[in-house]
């Protein structure tokens, strides 16, 4: 709906990413400049901030601070994972949702986050449309895995892209600097789609990355993982592996699952081991060489200091275009991104129907994978390769970098 | 002795570091400028490759090339973990490095490494004086631990420790984003000394650090250990640790061997956890909080796209002042640096005799260590701040590192 007046809210959902504060930035900023928003909300802890009425007043944070967002990895105002029901089953919460937005007439609401945030941002949507509340709501894509459906790409993957190539690349001098039998299995976040593990196919294509690469798409054979070990091994005298936390057997079951001791722990969680300590330790138990683990964890998703720069102006874009698009009228779309030609890059954002971003996964097309654990096909190299460009990066203070410290004023509750 | 002429030789020595190669940059390049240095070799595994007659001719490397060097990370000819004999007992080996020595005419031997490689260079430089061989002998200094005696610091550590610091504040940041319960403990290198974990202090300067930090030099307590965790997640929900992979019980245990699982493969190697893993499962059987295990592993030594510029000017400068050192006339002596003030920084390389470095372990001061894990005192913070400033890194080509590529032409034996 057009002319619409009132308040903007942004809620960041999800796992963070490198670049969700760039997102953030755009919206911040873009939304302070418009004469129909009203006031400038930030939702603390997504969601469960909405419902619990918890709000940063971005109109208090200084604009030059707000602008340091753009290099500060993970979500600034809180996240959450927080599956919200189905409304046809309870609406609840919604309701609760539809009073808040009421109460602080909020008339814009920017959703960040991956596919499971599409869905929230479907269902709120969907619901203020049959309630007959007028708020343009605009989903803003992110996600290091790189899965959500629809959009060519999404904001968060180029980043982690590029500290996995970048750090397999290290990590290859390093891991074969000795004239011993060395095994090193490298452990690549994507519980599902194997976008970001494929990435170390770019240290590859600079024949300083893994010799072997395993993604969840196809299905994982320890037996013949021990062949292509051995193979690598007798050849070189190392290799080195980087599989996908989200590897399965034929028969559907993780890697942890399938090999690992299964503890739990006093209060009962699961304590399962990594995917690649599991694949370590079933190594070792077969091939007598120097075996070694290693996860990339948080690291590859919080790496804001090797940022790209063509991510992280993505993202910040993906930020105003929002907002833009919503003050013109726009609601129940995501952003997205169509590419235009890869050499040279070009991309055009788009406004896709939520619906089609929500709670569907976008897997790496099979044709790109090579048999055997050997990587990828030259079509992901050039899917890939322009996304990793450039470098975007805080200022440093002290040799550290100075990240935004936002003052973080509550709203006062209503 | 001075007006030496003959054949130069490097050896690179033990773990590698982000800088490593920058100090043989810093020895190839000066020593191919020096007249009285005929060849330049580059010992392929250090000691082994002497004992091999396994040389690089450094000569056929292009010079941009090696220029390279100064940004890439590891061991660009090789490195070795290889204890010597003592000669006291039984000199075999030595006889046979003299042998090599001789044949190729080899006058000025480097050796770049830590404390062990230092002993070696130590035990070698004795032995050609007693069996009369003019080679003049200089140990170049490098460690990420830090611990080599005798000189302020050492090139290698200062990368690692930007590294350290850089990263907990990415994870500070990634690590305190959602509103549940979190035990983040977080594994850096270091089996005896502490100064690498230290720089988890450096984060905490800036607030956007672990809350607690546990270095080798002072004794583990578990039970402590967990009074202190919960007493940051009383107050903030979020507990994020910083510990040496190094650190001990009262009774001298590491932690795997004292709380781990101790299990062994196939061929029987000892399996033991990491030390945060095997504190996470410990604390996941105590407090009822979302507990990770993190480990910096490898990626800490070999991170040359964070190197400090300071450390790798130093590295660079090392390896160069170590040969117009030995063509000068110098000999036994290890490169070393002595600080002339902190602020403004200011250091003097220094020839130090290799004695003093070799085999020995400079600890962090107990007197710069807070109780409970507190920290680091101001003294450590003046003392590591200047080393982490600035930036030093491979030229991007594709949007990934242009690591140095040699020829690595193997000299004919002779």
């Amino acid at each position: 709906m057009k002319n619409l007046v009132g308040a903007a809210l942004l809620g960041q959902s999800g796992g963070p990413t490198s670049v969700i504060n760039a997102s953030a930035a755009g919206v911040f900023l873009e939304a302070l400049k418009q004469e129909n928003i009203t006031e400038v909300y930030g939702a603390i802890h997504g969601i469960k901030g909405i419902l619990n009425e918890d709000f940063y007043d971005i109109k208090q944070e200084d604009v030059e601070e707000l602008m340091l967002l753009k290099n500060t990895p993970s979500s600034a105002i809180g996240s959450v994972r927080y599956k919200m029901k189905d409304p046809k089953k309870d609406d609840s919460e919604y309701v609760r949702l539809l009073e808040v937005f009421k109460k602080y007439n909020i008339r814009y609401f920017f959703y960040n986050g991956g596919n499971d945030s599409m869905d929230t941002c479907n269902k709120i949507s969907k619901f203020f449309k049959k309630s007959e509340y007028a708020c343009n709501v605009i989903g803003v894509p992110k996600t290091i895995d790189n899965d959500l459906n629809a959009t060519d790409h999404s904001p968060g993957y180029a980043s982690a892209a590029k500290y996995v190539a970048t750090t397999l690349m290290e990590l290859y001098h390093d891991a074969t600097v000795y004239d011993t039998k060395m095994i090193t299995i490298v452990e690549v976040m994507g519980r599902n789609a194997g976008w970001l593990t494929a990435a170390a196919a770019l240290a590859q294509m600079k024949n300083q990355g893994p010799d072997l690469i395993y993604l969840p798409e196809i299905p994982f054979d320890l037996e013949d993982f021990f062949v292509q070990v051995h193979k690598v091994l007798d050849k070189k005298g190392k290799v080195i592996v980087a599989v996908s936390e989200g590897i399965k057997t034929e028969d559907g079951k993780y890697i942890p699952e399938k090999y690992g001791e299964l503890k739990t722990d006093a209060f009962g969680h699961a304590q399962l081991g990594g995917t690649a300590q599991v694949l370590a330790n079933e190594v070792a138990n077969r091939i007598d060489a120097k075996v070694r683990a290693i996860e990339f964890s948080l690291l590859q998703r919080s790496a804001a200091h090797l940022a790209s720069k063509v991510d992280v102006e993505e993202a910040f874009k993906s930020g105003v275009k929002a907002v833009k698009a919503a003050v013109a009228g726009t609601t129940d779309k995501m952003v997205g991104f169509k590419r235009v030609s890869s050499n040279p890059y070009k991309i055009k954002y788009v406004m896709l129907p939520l619906r089609l971003a929500a709670n569907t996964e976008q897997k790496v097309p099979l044709e790109w994978i090579l048999p055997d654990g050997k990587g990828m096909t030259q079509e992901y190299i050039d899917y890939a390769l322009p996304l990793i460009q450039g470098e975007s990066k805080a200022k440093l203070v002290d040799g550290l970098p100075r990240f935004a410290q936002l003052k973080k004023v509550r709203v006062v509750k209503k």
